[in-house]
Order: C-alpha cells, then structure tokens, then sequence
C-alpha cells in the first residue's frame, strides 16, 4: 500500500516514450546517448537497453559511477568539466569510454594536466541558451581550444556538443524549430572547419522540446534527450508532448479536506515534487488526477495545485470534486518538471 | 576536498542559533520543542541535546522513526495525521511519548479505530495561514474533535497546536508581531474554554520569524520553531536574523567564467539548493560569499545567483570579482531557504 508521496511510473507509458525517441533516433542515422539525469534508475535504464541502447549521458560523476556499475561502459558527462574531480574521472576513464565536456583554456589545461587515461572532450557550445559554453563565433578560442587537446597524448577531440536549454523559453513550437535550425547549422559550420584534420569529430545536442518536435534529427550525428522518457506538464505547455505522454505521476495521500475554501491539503510538498512551477491564469505546482483501475484519468477540470510548503500540498478544486474526496484517498499529481520531482523521489518510486 | 555541491555548517554560529532560542524558551517558560525537519541531522540533534532538549518536532513519520533509533523518545509529527501511516504510528507510539495531529473529525474517527497505543493528539489550529487546521472559530468542530479524542481509551488530548506560517508573508516586523499576538490571543481563548475539563492541555506555536522576533513567547506554553537552526536568505529578508546568524552556505566549485556577460557558471542547481528564489529588484537563488580562513566573507556585492538547471547556477557578478576568480575555485552560496536546501544535501554535508 502506498503511504506517503510516491513517484508512480506508468511502464507502458515509459517504453513508448523510449521506443518512440530511439526509433527517432534510428529513422534519422543518429547515435541515441539519452541523458539519465531525469529518471537515474537502474532498471529504467535498462528499458533504455531493450531498445539497443548502449551510450549514456549523466549530469556529475556520481552518476557516471553508479550506471558504470551497473554495466554501463559508453558515458558522456554532459557538465562543464569540474577540476576538483579529476581522480573521479581517472578511475572513471580506467574502466570505460568517458567523454568530458570543456569550454575553456583554463579548464582544458587543468584536464591536460590531471588525467592520465584515455578520454574523449567535446568542446561545448553555445548557441544561444547563455549558461555554459564556448560562444559559437569565438572561433579563436575553439581553435585554441582544439589545440591543447591535439597536443595532449590522452585526451581525444570528439566533436562540437550543446544543450539548447534555451528551447525552453520558447512560446510556440515554431520558435523551438527556428532555434533548432540555427542549432544545428551553427554546429555544422564548426564541424565543417574541423572535419578535414579531425574527420571523426561529431555534433552532439541533447533538448527534449527539440528532439521531440523535429521529426528528422539527421542535422545532428547524436542526440542526448533526457526528459521525454517521463515528460512533464512543462513539456505539454511547451507542445513537447501530449498530456497522455507523461508517465509519471506522484501518488499523495489526502490528509484535509476543507469545504468551505475548496481545498484539500495532500501530503506532497517541495521535498517530493519540488518547487518548480508553471504560470497560466497564476502560479501552480501540477494538476491532479484520479487513479483508476487501469491508469489514470485525464486532469481534473478546475483543480490545481496551487502551493506547496516542505511536506504540505494545497489543492484548489470545485465544490463538486471536493465532495466526492475522502481522508486517505489517493490524488496523483503530474509534475511540472519530472527531472527535479524523480531526483527527488529517486528511493521512493513504484512501476505500475 | 570538497569536489561537489557540499552544505557547509559553521557549528559556531549554528550552537549560538540554538543557545539562543533555548535560553529565549527557558526564560519565556515555555517548553521548547524544536523542529528537526530543517537539519534532518543526529548530529546536530545531539547540539540540542546538549542545550537540555528531550522533545523534538519532525514533519513525516520517516524522520519519527529516524530520530527514535538514535533515541529521541519525546516526539510530535507537526503533520495532519495521515490515516494510511497508522501501522507506522502505532509502532513508534509503542517505543516513545508519540503526538499526532487532527483537524477534521473523520481522521479523528480514523485514528480511534486504527490507533492501539496510547497517542497524544493535539488539535491543529488555523489562525490566519490557512493551510491546514480548523479556524480558530469554528467551536463546533472543535467541541466534536475533543468529544472524540476524550472518548477513545488510546487517546489524550494534549491541546491545540498551530502553525502561523502567514508570517512568512509580511513585508514588515511588525507585522509579524501583529500575527503572534493574534495567535497567541485565538489559542488563549481556545484553551481557556477547555483548561478546566482538560487542565494539562497546551498550547504550540512554532514559526522561526514570530520565535525569533518576538523577546517573550511566554504566551504560549511551547515553541517549535525548526528552521533557525540555520536561517537563510528568506528569514534575513523578513527581519528575523542577520545575515552572519545563517550557519550554512554551500560551497559550490567554479566550472565556467565568462568577462563577456559578468557571470561565472558555478557547480550548483535545483538539485542542491532547490529552486526557492526570492524577488528583490529581479529573481534570486542565493547571494554569493568566499571562504576564508576563520570562516566566510559577506555576501559579495553585485553578485547574485541569478539562474539554476538541475546541476548548473549562474552568477552574475561584477567585472572586478570575475577577475578574481579561477576555474576549481569553491564560492558559497547562502541558500534562500536552507529546509529545502538541507534536504536535498543531507548526504553531503561537512561541519567546520
């Protein structure tokens, strides 16, 4: 029986989410590396390899170590490198094919310098999102770039990678595929520059808002999607995604039912979904459904979350729901950003 | 070496946070029943301990059981009772003092049935943040609510307990103030229609803003104020510390530096620090400080964590401390709200 806040994973759901992006990925001739930062699960992860997936993005080494014991021996560490963690990514190296991200001098030397395995750098772009990443037409600094690590015995320049976060931004999908194209043809002019000396060097991109959008990937040579194998309502918002695509819900005992606000208070806080939120007609937190024999319903009409403190969640509904809730029944919530809401109930998850 | 995103508690100041409200309590003759959800930490627990305190408040019956294995055996879940954990209740309330709440009659009913050892319940109270508990004026239900509770053999009647979390809505102190004496006023004249039939009842308040603003708490007869024992960015903007008051900061390691737009890409995101922002000429995640050798600098001016993913923040700063800063550097960010921070980073945490 279920007690307390629980990430429920819908199995079907979650396997055509992943069959569907890796025959994507196979339609379009490009290597599939889906980023497990979202569900780091070992036995989603292997859903992953029933599909003949056997490359890996993670976000920190922690990840990288956990998925290599598991068997994982192909893994991209889609994080700027980190130099205080250089004896992780050794022993890392040692055991498997890692590849690093690197976006700077500075930060390519200290990788000269500290590793002594063989390891694969993608030089990381940016191509408009403005968190990390090497401008993409500061093209003295990615020549040096490509310099030190052609001149540095264990490191192998593997290409041109960015995450196009910035797809997230977007207010219609016809922005997510502009920002798409100008991904993918800013790529290819860096590619096209190196290709010649370097002529294994790929372009890597990775957002799900794009990789689910577009429905020929061949501009890219791999794609590193993380989200879509959950999605979430921030991905329906985006047009990512149908409703009926998002395979998880967080399963929250009602715990107060009050009539006279419309509202019930649910044990599920920002320790369980955390507190991401979307604003449409004001701010909220999910939207909530029943649970049925087989699944679940659609969202409920008029019925949000709309606050949560550390272990509390507010639901406001109408007088004709409110009704029909007792103490104890079970609301699923769908999250707004599954990543940060299954990093959170990474121990406390179940597979219906 | 710290290598990733680490909580960094200063043990001196956070003993003082808790010296301190332990003397306001002993001086306030009020019982002071801290609340441990913020830490989640046996060895701070023990700090208290060392402050003379036996009786705990926790937020789930997870961190119940948790804390009765390293011997805390005085303890109440601030949670309206969960009817779908009464198995878990009755097997704390079999090895320690155990109080639950209630604030409806149905889960009143719930916990007679379910219940089998003897249980305190204190009756939860709303006084304004309506969120959970029974408003304060509605007598009818609270006289069906103690009718219940003195009717079953398993329970007692320990009071009326509230959360005045509205305080975290004020723009000024005074406002807070305003909030405690309301409080204290609506529980008093609860308590004083129940103290001759029930003379050992109480009453519980236990925000950190009206605990720590307020000199004399002795209108209530206990205080359970939790977060405190670290305070954050939140409570100084409220009014409620000072700024060198807030024990924790974590130290996040430098992966990005870029002059052509002031920002620094620290390692560092939603999933160590939670995406609790606050708004104060634009949105925030945290103020920025360097270590230094007897401890932390002030918040660095001009320099803000302005933007967090799942692992990357984003500082934005100013030209002169970005020349200052070296890939590999650690910087500290004091968290807006270290409960949620705490939490996420209850694995990776160091004492200095």
């Amino acid at each position: 029986m279920i007690t307390r806040p629980t990430l429920v994973i819908n199995e079907d759901i979650c396997r055509a989410n992943i069959r569907g992006m890796a025959k994507k990925a196979n339609f379009s001739r490009v290597i599939f590396r889906p980023h497990f930062k979202t569900h780091q699960s070992l036995q989603i992860a292997d859903w992953f390899r029933d599909q003949g997936v056997d490359r890996i993005t993670v976000s920190s080494a922690e990840m990288a170590i956990k998925f290599a014991k598991a068997g994982w021996n192909d893994i991209t560490i889609a994080f700027p490198a980190n130099i205080r963690e250089t004896d992780t990514y050794n022993k890392l190296a040692e055991k498997l094919e890692l590849n690093l991200l690197t976006d700077s001098i500075e930060a390519t030397e200290a990788l000269v310098s500290n590793l002594n395995t063989d390891t694969g750098i993608f030089i990381e772009i940016d191509t408009g999102y403005g968190r990390s990443g090497v401008h993409y037409a500061n093209e003295e600094m990615i020549r040096k770039i490509v310099h030190i690590i052609d001149h540095a015995p264990k490191l192998s320049f593997k290409g041109f990678l960015t995450h196009s976060g910035n797809t997230y931004y977007a207010t219609n999908t016809g922005q997510i595929e502009d920002i798409y194209n100008k991904t993918i043809a800013e790529l290819r002019s860096l590619k096209d520059k190196y290709i010649n000396t370097h002529p294994a060097i790929i372009i890597s991109v990775g957002d799900t808002p794009s990789c689910s959008l577009i429905d020929d990937l061949s501009g890219a040579n791999e794609i590193r999607p993380g989200n879509f194998v959950y999605y979430d309502l921030m991905q329906y918002y985006l047009g990512s995604c149908k409703l009926s695509d998002i395979s998880v819900s967080v399963a929250c005992p009602v715990t107060g039912i009050y009539p006279d606000r419309n509202e019930i208070v649910i044990y599920g806080g920002a320790v369980h979904l955390s507190k991401e939120f979307l604003e449409q007609d004001g701010r909220f937190f999910g939207l909530v459904v029943n649970y049925t024999d087989d699944g679940r319903s659609s969202p409920l009409p008029d019925t949000r979350l709309i606050s949560i403190s550390q272990e509390h969640g507010i639901i406001r509904t109408s007088p004709e729901f409110l009704k029909t809730v007792k103490h104890g029944d079970l609301l699923g919530i769908l999250p707004v950003h599954s990543c940060l809401t299954a990093n959170l109930l990474k121990d406390q998850m179940i597979i219906v």
